[in-house]
């Protein structure tokens, strides 16, 4: 493995489909989002990212069951405007930089290829004053706008560390529409509430499109 | 040498062999017990891989002469299911998380190349409280309950570093079967007890298949 | 982005221009001479050069909009010697030195298809005591001593950090001419004096070639 | 330059020559012994190694001209014998494990070019207690015999690091010949007794094949 891989596990139709990222970091407010958004939409897994990349230690499952680090892509079909939603356990090492960038041109060439055209980047944005709040930043003033029409403040000035900043510019660079939703959070410890705002948050911005699909679900599971 | 490089010392007729590793890490667990079975078997030596990723500096023999850090393959030739052993010095920095993989694939890369199917990794994990035990992570829960009946306790939601880890994944990645066996230790000391333990199951876990060519052998001496 | 890559915004016709730099670093004080060019010359963007060694963080502008970290390069067309100048927010890790080499090396061979025979890189250098004075290195003692007639200080036995040294290293191994401007600073805080010495002295010691250039524009503001 | 590459300044005619490799390290005891061996010789410069993992800084000489790290060779025309010397102020990063691979590897592929087939690579070894020694590691024992004869203590069970193990081993893999001396030093500041002592060893030992040329210089000058 001297470069990155995707292992396609389903081939599902999509049309014009949604891509919704959630990786750990501060309060690990993106990977929440993610899960809780796999869990309401029933998300089901189609593909996984390896890379060498990643950190060298394997999970064993609860059953004993070792795996390489990935990135897990979900899929939700609903009548418009599916959603693809990517997850994992870790990113690569924050020192890294190189990769760092290769992995996400690999997830935005791979989401590109299932016709993706519109990116969000879910995070967590560390605060000293506990203050819950949705930041946005975003591919054009025109949506970092109509974001904040929808309750999120403008993260102006600020900075986004690793995955989901870069996905979000890569995209950009592709002439690809995208925002980041940025949960604030005091700590680096797992912080669910975040986590639970920007699903929120998420799924009243996006409401209308995946309202089909979100009414044959259940309430939301907290992870 | 940009490249990882294989240097063959002999050429031995092996037939369906199972691999296994030990390599440096917590307590030395897995180097030890590769020795404990170099030793029992009276394995002989047929192949080296050298590595750029490997530590840059050199050992001297008692003899005064050189050598660059490598890999080094045992062979024991039996009747059935034939040995190949695999142990060294070093391991790739933990910095440099790409060479781990690389590494790793040279390794499955060439006993593929040899026919191995069955791939057995050893190492220590780290515990507290003093209770010596092996644990096992495998390519399937089949395999995992396998050898729990034999004794082991599942690695149920744990992690494994390094080679130990990533050989075993990389494996189940390309379809082979596998374990590791992993000896709990207290320290990051030589933990010649866990190896030993380590050795002892693998040899029981085994039994069978390689007694014809261990009975030709003496009782093992302790490294 | 495997490698590198550079947008072009606009192609401006350039007739033999001189090629300034500068890039945070010592009291960031290159990159606060280059801005102040800039504004003074009214300078215009470009090309932008992006890179995989860059940081692997995003910025967000005052309207909620991501850039990736860049290089931006500026052009001021006069009659006689244009200039062009590049700054950035960024350099590459200084624990990633083949970056850095790559990057400087990106830097000129763009620099040479626009016909640049001259470079000029700024930058600053610690110094116990407060004494403001500019530094010279060069790529011949010629273009050394020119500079000293002029006002600069010979930086003997220096050493040169970054990419304000390497730029010029390398630009001297193409057998361009060129030189690095060093203002003392007292510390790793934006040094503003330091940086408009340094822009000062450039004027002064280029004075002649840009004049006509420079007379259609305002005073420098201080950024 | 994203490889290093090799500069020739001239073309000396050699025969079946010696490389004599010294870099900086521990009490700079290789670079210091290289140093004396270039003016007791009076070694001519032909030829630079540049390498992008070498350090990002650039040094300044005493007229302000700059230069990207490199090493030098030297060689020492001499009737039989001659001498091939390597030096420089840098090595790359310890941290950079791979670099250090391929450095080494371009500087024995360079000096197969030029017919050697013996290498001696010089350094310090850090010890608690002062006392002046030369110590031998050599790629056969018939080698680490003979210089034990010469008065060198073999460098049992040892290790070398950086560039000065580096080589040897991988000349040794070559099929090469050659041997390290190893200076004790106390400190890692620049120990000009053990730089002299090991150029002193290195001198007696192969006294005879390069005593006519030697004969026509003067008297060392330490550094």
């Amino acid at each position: 493995m001297e470069k990155a891989f995707m292992r396609r596990l389903a081939e599902p139709k999509l049309e014009n489909p949604i891509f919704v990222q959630g990786l750990p970091g501060f309060g690990n407010v993106g990977r929440i989002a993610a899960h809780l958004l796999i869990k309401f939409c029933d998300a089901k897994p189609f593909a996984e990212l390896y890379s060498p990349s990643f950190p060298d230690y394997v999970s064993i499952d609860g059953k004993g069951i070792c795996s390489l680090p990935r990135y897990e892509f979900y899929y939700v079909p609903v009548v418009k405007n599916n959603l693809v939603i990517m997850t994992g356990e870790i990113q690569p090492s924050f020192d890294d930089v190189v990769a760092h960038y290769e992995v996400c041109e690999d997830v935005i060439d791979f989401v590109e290829t299932l016709g993706c055209h519109f990116i969000v980047t879910m995070g967590g944005i560390p605060i000293a004053e506990d203050k819950a709040q949705v930041y946005i930043a975003a591919t054009s003033s025109r949506l970092a706008n109509e974001f904040m029409e929808k309750g999120a403040v403008i993260y102006s000035k600020g900075r986004i560390v690793g995955g989901t900043g870069l996905t979000l510019a890569i995209a950009k660079e592709r002439k690809l529409d995208g925002v980041s939703l940025l949960g604030t959070t005091t700590g680096f410890r797992a912080d669910r509430e975040a986590g639970f705002l920007v699903f929120k948050f998420l799924m009243s911005a996006l409401g209308k499109e995946i309202k089909e699909g979100l009414v044959e679900n259940n309430a939301p599971e907290e992870q």
